[in-house]
């Protein structure tokens, strides 16, 4: 199976070469982090793709991950902070048009959704819309992997200094969880040669028949 | 590229064909699952595979989604309630011994994860752990469309109905997110035929350069 071997492939890289990825890879990997499935189908949040490098700069002040500056690009989940009404009166609308609907045929579903959201706090649906985000973490990564493109996965950076130079919050948006992108440096990575942990399959599943 | 043309053919199916998955592409999909990224690298959820069809059956009640009983398998994320002290130094320790690093070799690793995870409340653990969880189930899917399985992300459940069935609780462990798996009944689906909706590129994503 193509992609046992890709994720047996990957890992998250520490050191990386100075080498770029291609603008066709990174539009792939894009591509198939938007087709990623969302709860509700959603969609509720944002991918920014960073290489300026003075905006890099900034976003590494502070955390123990060089990666964050030292690679090829750098991918931020943007979660939703709410999920407004009136976002989902608009995708539901955007539905109805990609699906060749009449307008209006989607408004119970609109309602539902709307009712169900806004009964939640705006905490539960930040969380909520953060769950989601790493649905398309983890697409992101096996789409580099598939390209041979490396990822280090990282939450270890500072989400408000994220939302303020990306000026998320005025979107409605907050830093999830961030991947950067780039080529291995093999020979100076110490993790590059361990063996990959996971738990025995007996341990991690249990079969309920 | 492969996993855009199987993320294109997935979608969340709403009515299966009386079909069965066979147990070597379900041990794949689970094989993929373990091989999904997390955070810190130690895996805060665990995969139950139901088919019993009484249990099954109760897990369903007073759920919308017809899919937890009318599927071939059901995969259950339960992620961690709590990460205690113990499970991180349990897990570090296997780490050792798969990587054959002479015992203690992990000792700062380990102390610094029992400190980070032990300032946080079990409440804020349990959210994190969920959203390891949903690596895994981004990658079920995508592990099940390679193998043209056909499946339904759901968080339309009842998750105390699921603790208490399944006996999570007291395994440190609470129901996080499902997906029923089997074969799309193409006639008896009216999603089969929609168009798979999505956000412009444009509008999902930005670049910064």
């Amino acid at each position: 199976m193509e992609l046992i071997k890709n994720l047996q492939w990957r890992y998250a890289v520490k050191k990386y070469k100075d080498e770029l990825v291609s603008e066709d890879k990174i539009d792939q990997i894009i591509e198939a982090v938007n087709l990623s499935a969302s709860s509700c189908g959603i969609q509720p949040y944002r991918l920014i793709v960073v290489t300026n490098p003075e905006i890099r700069q900034k976003l590494a002040e502070g955390s123990f991950n060089s990666q964050i500056q030292a690679s090829s690009h750098l991918l931020v989940f943007a979660a939703f902070n709410n999920i407004t009404s009136e976002y989902i009166a608009d995708y539901v609308a955007m539905m109805e048009k990609q699906r060749n609907l009449e307008i209006g045929m989607l408004n119970d579903y609109r309602d539902t959704l709307i009712s169900h959201f806004s009964a939640q706090t705006p905490e539960q649906n930040a969380i909520w819309s953060s769950k989601q985000a790493y649905i398309g973490l983890g697409t992101a990564l096996i789409a580099a992997a598939e390209l041979q493109v490396d990822a280090t996965p990282m939450e270890g950076f500072d989400p408000q200094l994220f939302n303020d130079i990306l000026g998320l919050t005025g979107k409605n948006l907050h830093a999830s969880v961030i991947i950067s992108l780039g080529y291995r440096d093999t020979a100076n990575d110490y993790l590059a040669s361990m063996p990959k942990v996971r738990l025995p399959i007996d341990q991690f599943s249990t079969m309920l028949k």
